[in-house]
């Protein structure tokens, strides 16, 4: 018997190999060094192995671990600002943001990973600016998570506290520059055999870079052979913006400089036709769909099913707890499969299946990562996830003559169904306890740091009056 | 100093009060034989009484119990079944529910009450045949909750395995008169002072009673002075019934014989036009509302803004965990909220705190019991829920310059936040636990008896496979 770190048996196996969800009856993994080393059946296995750890994983569904594709942790002192509000970034969040020191509480972020990992993330897309982007590669990387940074490379050195909606921004190519070197520097820190983190350039959005910088950007991004991780047609707001600075929409405006290739990895479409969807994953684009903050900021369903129609691979991004208002995949890919069926009047459209499939293998497909992540197969990370079956939500359980883990999954689990939480084979949460960080401590930073922030910060009301949303908590909750 | 049973201090206080949610900073509430007897701040009235139980509600947002005034338990058994497809009731679920007998695990139906519980659910709006619900209003009153009942009254005696789509129903007259009769009973047997159980009458839908039954139900529901709970507009597959049999589409053929007054609590209204949906809201009738379950099984987002506009009275149900597949509010509330949003394309439609007065105060108007629940307002029933706040989906807690709370409720939370539910002052769930039942043991029965009845019934695999969602789960998840 071949001696093993860690051998899992006895589980309903969902390996997410091939074009479904790879089930496996009576599952069983063997782990080593971190790597899946094989997969199978509990019959065929568990006599081959003698592992340190056995896990037994009878009524549990086992999964590869989820993708974040797109999250910004730095905004997470906002949960439940500025909702039902229209102009929801400039007019909602922004008054707020500004106010927002980078380093004022960095538990509030912290948080908003546990949260997140306590529900099955194992692969967080951090995407923040430089300053709070060291911040969260440090707290990832000791919290033992797989990462996918970028820095938000853009030309907005300063902000106001409030924009007009068609009003210009002002760009500083000296600051972009600067931030842009800072991205590739942290590219190739962590550009090394096995690493957990890995690096992105974060090109921020056509608009808010200038066409210069966006060219040089794109450069730098070949020369280093890097991919990049960019928010496009984001919404009017972006839209407003490519047409008064350049007579055209966003993506026919990338498209003539050279962005669409298979390097780029598109966050959004918000606001993308269907054609200009089609061109975007016809040039081997990746997408990454953030259906609950679109859905609650923009009342939008972006054209993920377009996408995936035209050959592209979408992954999904819980983005931000400002506007989503939660960091958790089952809460994503149960809004992607309704809001498509909302959108289309049709039930049969965007099955639960699907949505796994973009939390799992087709967003690591997306991300670039898919030889080590997305699936449970010999050779990949031990990314792995359990889920309690005896639980209210995922009762009963069907094995035959069909089965009903998935759409229970995605329908009717609210993420506290997860019970272990494993990345590079190592447990980091299992049952409500985390691993490796001192959660009630940190919860308690959070509270703390985030009611002085709010009790002292200066806020200025004129501003404040701008947003409907502001006006309604004040005055409805009266 | 008055001696009363209950004193909650210092809470978030959220009654409902008023035209929004009722604010009370720093909250107080006094409760006594089951009734709230004041409500008002900590340092009005904590001197006032001398509690058996001093409740401290510092870092909780306290709330009246929500109310899910439509809930089929008696598909409990389904959860997951024929899931993304057309045709979910006549070839989804059918081929399936043919084979459960009433009483073949009442366990599945107590797990999705107690499911309901643990997230808030004070009042359950039970809709069941009459045996199932013989069953359920024993186990409701036991578990110590308030139920709002009513049994199916229908036509359909014998149910085959499968339908067409516009194959018309066989109507059984005498079978309905027999649960008619059998609910009237029903509703005297509870009619007392203070019952905890109230009883309406369950005319099932315009197309599964006859004309003839349809007038002897209403005659019987203004001679008993009962209120009617009925499915109307269930869909298309109900429009093609009534085109069928009479002509004519159900709002039009209910308003011809009498049917749309204040008498009627209309559910669904899915397949309504906008001018069908104001007739029945200008008559006076309610609507309740099941987005979870329309959605998932529709693809469709119900008429209930255009119902509030035209100034009725919407509450929320969580239907049934076939369809849903959860039961639970907070789940209904995000849901109703996103949904518009999407069906709007407007961020701003539907704003987080009307859903939340939908699952309250709303809610308690439509079904007819905003007398005794639906806000914390002295004279009314302890119906009272505690959200825990420091944990990280309700995070920050933000009170000034505005709050936060009711959005990161609607948004964000899952559920799992509830740490207290009470009902009529009793406590019968708390931070995990429930008071009145053996919650293990009924999961477990649940999980053995499940798996007895999947593995035994002898399907009938070619109408199973009639069913695209079945066919997609067999073949996907391989």
């Amino acid at each position: 018997m071949k001696k093993i770190d860690t051998l899992i048996v006895h589980a309903d196996l969902f390996t997410m190999r091939g074009e479904g969800v790879g089930y496996v009856e009576d599952g069983c993994v063997a782990v080593d060094r971190g790597r899946i080393i094989e997969v199978g059946t509990t019959a065929e296995l568990a006599g081959e192995y003698d592992p340190i750890e056995l896990i037994h994983a009878e009524n549990k569904m086992v999964l590869p671990g989820f993708i974040d594709a797109h999250i910004h942790t730095s905004m997470s002192m906002l949960r439940g600002v500025a909702q039902d509000t229209k102009d929801w970034m400039l007019k909602g969040v922004q008054p707020i943001r500004y106010y927002l020191k980078q380093d004022y509480c960095p538990e509030a972020s912290y948080i908003n990973v546990l949260e997140a990992l306590a529900s099955g993330t194992t692969t967080f897309g951090e995407y923040a600016p430089i300053d709070h982007l060291n911040l969260m590669e440090v707290f990832l990387d000791k919290l033992g998570v797989r990462s996918n940074l970028a820095a938000v490379v853009y030309g907005w050195n300063t902000l106001k506290k409030s924009y007009g909606v068609d009003e210009l921004f002002e760009l500083d190519d000296n600051y972009t520059r600067d931030v842009l070197r800072k991205n590739i520097d942290l590219f190739y820190k962590w550009k090394k055999p096995d690493s957990r983190t890995n690096v992105m350039l974060g090109v921020h959005a056509p608009d808010t870079v200038s066409k210069e910088m966006l060219l040089v950007c794109h450069e730098a991004a070949v020369k280093h052979d890097m991919r990049i991780h960019m928010h496009v047609a984001q919404g009017d707001r972006e839209t407003v913006q490519m047409l008064k600075r350049y007579g055209k929409r966003s993506i026919p405006f990338l498209d003539e400089i050279g962005y669409l290739d298979s390097r780029l990895m598109a966050v959004h479409l918000t606001d993308a036709t269907e054609e200009e969807t089609r061109l975007v994953a016809s040039r081997g684009a990746s997408m990454v769909l953030c259906s609950g903050s679109i859905g609650i900021c923009d009342g939008i369903m972006p054209p993920a099913a377009v996408f995936q129609d035209a050959g592209g691979k979408v992954a999904l991004g819980s983005d931000q707890s400002a506007g989503n208002n939660c960091n958790q995949m089952i809460n994503e890919m149960k809004l992607t499969a309704m809001y498509n069926k909302i959108k289309y009047g049709d039930p049969s459209v965007m099955p639960a299946w699907k949505t796994l499939r973009m939390a799992t293998i087709e967003g690591a497909q997306a991300i670039g990562l898919d030889k080590s992540i997305g699936s449970i197969e010999k050779g990949k990370c031990a990314d792995i996830i359990f889920i309690d079956l005896v639980t209210p939500t995922m009762m009963p359980v069907i094995k035959k003559p069909f089965r009903n883990h998935v759409p229970n999954l995605v329908y009717s689990a609210r993420g506290s169904e997860i019970c272990r939480v494993m990345v590079n084979g190592r447990t980091l949460y299992r049952d409500g306890v985390f691993t490796t960080v001192d959660y009630k401590y940190l919860l308690n930073e959070f509270k703390e740091k985030s009611e002085q922030f709010f009790e002292e910060t200066p806020w200025d009301f004129d501003i404040l009056k701008e947003s409907t949303g502001w006006l309604m908590q004040q005055k409805e909750q009266l």
